[in-house]
């Protein structure tokens, strides 16, 4: 576009012109839909021998993002990935994606384009389409409330139900990366460019605003029915093993010591003096998996998970109920693991 | 509640909390899934002979409804009877919803009981159970993202695609009353006791916040394969229409004499000096089904829709593409019948 041009305001295009205007780089690979956009709903083929999973996530402007830390095509692209690390959670694979979709005065056709983008690439990666939504104006706010489906085989499906007394806890790649990521965006009034970044910097705003859904990890704990249960960490370990335990009705034993963590988000936290525990315990988004893993499985899977180059790290045990959720120190010392609110972007 | 009782904000009350709290008025009959809400994703059972029809549904405060026209309970219960709409129209039965919920401050815990309260009545009539969403905050407006999931037999899906010149067009109920029931909720500030309603202005009110989704018909003609192409009554008749022929490539002649409207509604439009056809050619949301059934099933049809007592009508006949969309007036000229756009509620 050129700086002269006067950006066009969506307000002047009508639903369906906008629709039509969507950008075509969804996959057309993969999954055939037997109805999709432009009807009064999507058809999903016939599955046999396999389960139909479903999930919706909230993105609201100001609540779960700003236009301070991220561009539009940020926003699709999060918004895909942390669809997608749902659908990862369940151990299926993503097939389509609906779009509900707000749009306030202030964003413009190329805003909403940049958007679609971002949200594209991931879903080509996973060959998932983009089969249906709704789009209208917004008062004020962006609002996007995505829905994807995945397919799982029955009887493979992952939940958070199954953990069991003396099951090893895993977590998958790193932990708190998202949250000094955003520490560090929150300095910004808007975007900085990548290419202004150190690589360690640039490393951290990454992993904030374009994580990557564990799909193939989600998959091969499915399809082999090595976890007893996993979910996705969106709301910060302390939080989501919270939720795991109760599904799954036990507790929990964290070894701080082992909870994996990246060079360049110790270096940040060294840096600016944050805690970096902190982060990898309370920090939200890492869009990784926590799963459990009982004994008898847990040798074949770390092998093929290193076959796999996935990176898996055991941080701890299930324990009884009544032992509650505790974190043991460097010291031996353990001592209950409270969850702390993880904070979105304060605007 | 006492009227001394100070509301319940929900700023104070965590997501979890709330999802807790959520009235446990859906149906747990019918569609039994294998993973519900407590997830990262709902799992629907495996269905070797039916197909899973979704659709996504946008309301947004102050361009869809107004806390002036419409209680909390309303627009619960709209949101779910538009979605239920979407599902007949392709001529399934509704078996889940998901709610994508942003709630504004000015939200009490009272007023997201009432929108509840209202989304599980049509869900409750259609054994539709709530399996999953997200609740998240709102800086401003009340956003509301509904999903809903259906199941059909493999190969009797209605969908727009298939009118054939010849064809005739039906609609189902009569048309008009929702844009009659909203001119008359209009005059309000806030939305009036439907006791204090004379019967008429009731009905139409009812018709514009409570509607029907024609759940029984869409199934009729999917069942007997009796329609060549249908779709909802969402934007009014005169748009609708349009999506229909240019998903069919054809065009359409209707007359205007046939289209039927109710006595409640002309007797209003005759009150307040409006045009009743402009409401029922251009008003928005009666949620009827528009539909077209090649000569043949034509009598057949009308015998099995008067046994289940589905009013339905013959307005017009499916024309080559190259005739247009026209409508014939009662002094039988003809002319084209041009698109408006329906207006939501205008703050």
């Amino acid at each position: 576009m050129s700086p002269t041009r006067r950006p066009a305001r969506l307000s002047n295009l009508g639903e369906f012109q906008l629709i039509q205007s969507i950008p075509r780089q969804f996959s057309t690979q993969g999954f055939h839909p037997t109805v999709g956009t432009g009807d009064d709903a999507a058809v999903l083929p016939p599955s046999p021998l396999q389960q139909v999973v479903i999930s919706t996530d909230l993105l609201v402007e100001d609540v779960h993002f700003t236009r301070k830390a991220a561009t539009f095509y940020d926003i699709g692209y999060k918004a895909a990935a942390a669809n997608l690390s749902d659908i990862a959670a369940m151990g299926a694979t993503p097939t389509a994606i609906f779009v509900a979709i707000a749009l306030p005065p202030s964003l413009t056709y190329e805003d909403w384009q940049e958007f679609y983008r971002g949200l594209a690439i991931p879903c080509k990666r996973h060959k998932v389409q983009l089969l249906g939504g709704d789009t209208s104006s917004s008062p004020s706010s962006l609002f996007i409330a995505i829905t994807i489906t995945g397919q799982v085989n029955s009887g493979h499906i992952l939940t958070r139900q199954g953990a069991k007394v003396g099951d090893h806890i895993y977590v998958s790649g790193t932990l708190g990366d998202s949250a000094a990521g955003l520490a560090y965006l929150k300095k910004y009034k808007r975007p900085p460019k990548p290419s202004t970044l150190s690589k360690p910097m640039k490393y951290l705003v990454q992993r904030h605003l374009q994580p990557t859904a564990r799909i193939a990890l989600g998959q091969l704990l499915a399809s082999q029915l090595y976890a007893s249960a996993a979910m996705d960490l969106s709301d910060g370990l302390s939080g989501d093993l919270r939720h795991l335990c109760r599904q799954s009705q036990v507790g929990a034993l964290i070894h701080s010591g082992q909870i994996p963590m990246s060079k360049h988000m110790q270096s940040y936290a060294k840096r600016i003096r944050a805690n970096p525990l902190q982060w990898s315990l309370h920090g939200g988004e890492d869009y990784e998996l926590l799963f459990t893993i009982p004994p008898k499985g847990q040798q074949e899977l770390e092998k093929k998970a290193k076959t796999c180059r996935i990176p898996i790290t055991r941080i701890g045990i299930i324990q009884p109920k009544r032992f509650g959720i505790r974190i043991e120190q460097g010291d031996n010392t353990q001592e209950m693991l409270l969850q702390q609110a993880y904070e979105h972007f304060s605007p």
